[in-house]
């Protein structure tokens, strides 16, 4: 909380996108009992999951187990995940038309995940901080345009070109939505909360600032000013800039930038959060510690880090890496003269 | 050609990748009875391909029709194309010792890519060059090691971090048997080269620096000074003046950044390739064309563009709509005051 507010800390704050998921034991034995909608969709599972997964790490902040995508059900479509495919969201959106079929979210649409963050808040160390998670307007619109994961973003696109007028209603609907969403994950006690503008890395910065910038900072501006904001996509190299000023407090920086660097062009007025390369884990400890090293270095001691990685942890990374890196940021962080 | 040497042109050249592919009716028909590599294979349809597609078009160069992949064969691998599925490279690089059964390439191993080659200058109209084309070292080691295509590349960046002297050993080996690839295209007849690191992106600007520069130059320093060579990849928005820096008089920009700003980074010394959304194809005519104008607006009338994609050609595109890309990229660059 203090990095995110920039304020001085003893050692570099750390926690992992994905820190409760494939790669821990736990997790997937849990996982080969309960399906994954089912387990997002049980307060005291989620509460468990996410729980157990900061503390056995030792990391300092759990993010709530939850989905991208639990909005799309609320909002009027069908959610699932077929096994080892990605998510499937149906009837996708594909003519203007389409969009009467947007709902608006009912505030109790949410009771589990609400209810969840509130037994999640009363199981975890009050030390720690809870994270809430949202998606940015438009990976939420690419999901239910392409009616799931896409590598080219084709239908997104071409439906944003062709028709901007329409495009324009959706950002507007999902932007209104998403905000009302993360405002309930604040009132039920997420201390914190990161926006995942996963896959806007597949525009260019011209296409961002036309298409994205105005409703991802309308929903940015619905929230509160006195909560940090991360936010937060992959393949931005080419749009820092622009996401900074689309809103938040801490900016997340993926691997394909150099920290440093990054933090120079958003600015030192806004923390960053970053960004060890997902793949670095599969390496061994040297290697990983001297990555570590690196993004430290770049940072440079200055009051405003938070050490991530670069996007999600991969699902077959093996666990005692994970423990090395949590270890590797905080000795190695509360030695600044060592870097 | 005269483009590539940053001379003045009278209208902008332009060509796409993979112009001769799926989006194309005659090629699908072809593709019905012929399997994928066969047709690689066979010079006589390799000229046939590549010709009838370049003139079909109306764009200004051809693109010889080829594989990436094909040098894989000669270097010891197997090759397969499953149906619907990308390539699969067998047995794949997992650990050093593998590297004992990588082959020095035979100069009689791409006999039929060099007939393809002579064959298709002699069915082509004189006045319109043939781009030959390889593989960038690491995007070829990336298949070598993953064995496919793949999402993170977690493998490759887990070998190359693990053991960085079997990495130089693996890419010196490819740079220089991709050397004698590409001079046996030229020497065949082609009259420029493309080297495509597509997958070089999923890398960030130290890594490239470290694992891949090296070996991309070695590359380019060992192919004649006289031949255009254009250097390409994707995701390469904070890689630019890396890339420039390994070589190429031509550097390809994909459609993550603004092209303007891309060759003001790579400086006005090289020509520039792109970079037009391949997505923006699904889009209508309007749009092509006002997309079309921004590029064009950006490349600012400098000598040293050539029109293309950011990225290949998308396997569902509008036929008419490619042809209306390649009609208004001659439109209007030849009437720069509309600019």
């Amino acid at each position: 909380m203090k990095a995110c507010r920039r304020e001085p800390v003893d050692t570099t704050p750390v926690w992992l996108m994905r820190q409760a998921g494939r790669y821990m034991k736990e997790y997937r034995e849990l996982r080969a009992r309960v399906p994954f909608l089912d387990l997002c969709k049980s307060p005291d599972l989620v509460a468990e999951v996410t729980v157990s997964a900061a503390e056995k790490l030792g990391v300092d902040a759990a993010i709530l187990f939850a989905d991208l995508l639990l909005i799309v059900e609320p909002l009027g479509f069908e959610l699932e995940y077929e096994k080892g495919e990605g998510p499937q969201v149906r009837p996708a959106i594909r003519r203007a038309p389409d969009l009467d079929r947007l709902r608006e979210v009912e505030p109790d649409a949410f009771g589990y995940v609400f209810e969840g963050i509130r037994r999640t808040r009363a199981a975890l160390k009050p030390e720690l901080p809870l994270l809430g998670f949202a998606a940015a307007p438009f990976t939420l619109a690419s999901y239910l345009i392409e009616g799931g994961g896409s590598r080219s973003y084709t239908r997104t696109k071409a439906f944003m070109y062709s028709d901007p007028g329409a495009w324009r209603a959706l950002m507007e609907h999902l932007a209104r939505n998403l905000a009302a969403y993360v405002r309930g994950q604040i009132e039920a006690g997420v201390q914190a909360v990161q926006i995942f503008d996963t896959w806007v890395g597949c525009l260019g910065p011209a296409d961002y600032r036309e298409f994205v910038l105005p409703w991802s900072r309308a929903l940015f501006e619905a929230l509160p000013r006195e909560i940090p904001l991360i936010h937060f996509g992959t393949g931005t190299g080419t749009l820092l800039e622009s996401m900074r000023e689309a809103g938040g407090s801490v900016i997340g920086i993926d691997f394909h930038v150099e920290l440093g660097e990054a933090w120079r062009r958003v600015g030192y007025d806004v923390a960053v959060q970053g960004n060890l390369d997902p793949s670095v884990l599969f390496a061994d400890r040297e290697v990983i510690r001297s990555r570590v090293e690196r993004i430290l270095h770049q940072a440079g001691g200055r009051p405003g880090h938070i050490f991530n990685l670069g996007h999600g942890i991969l699902p077959d990374t093996p666990y005692d890496n994970v423990a090395a890196l949590i270890d590797a940021v905080h000795e190695l962080s509360c030695h600044p003269a060592t870097l």
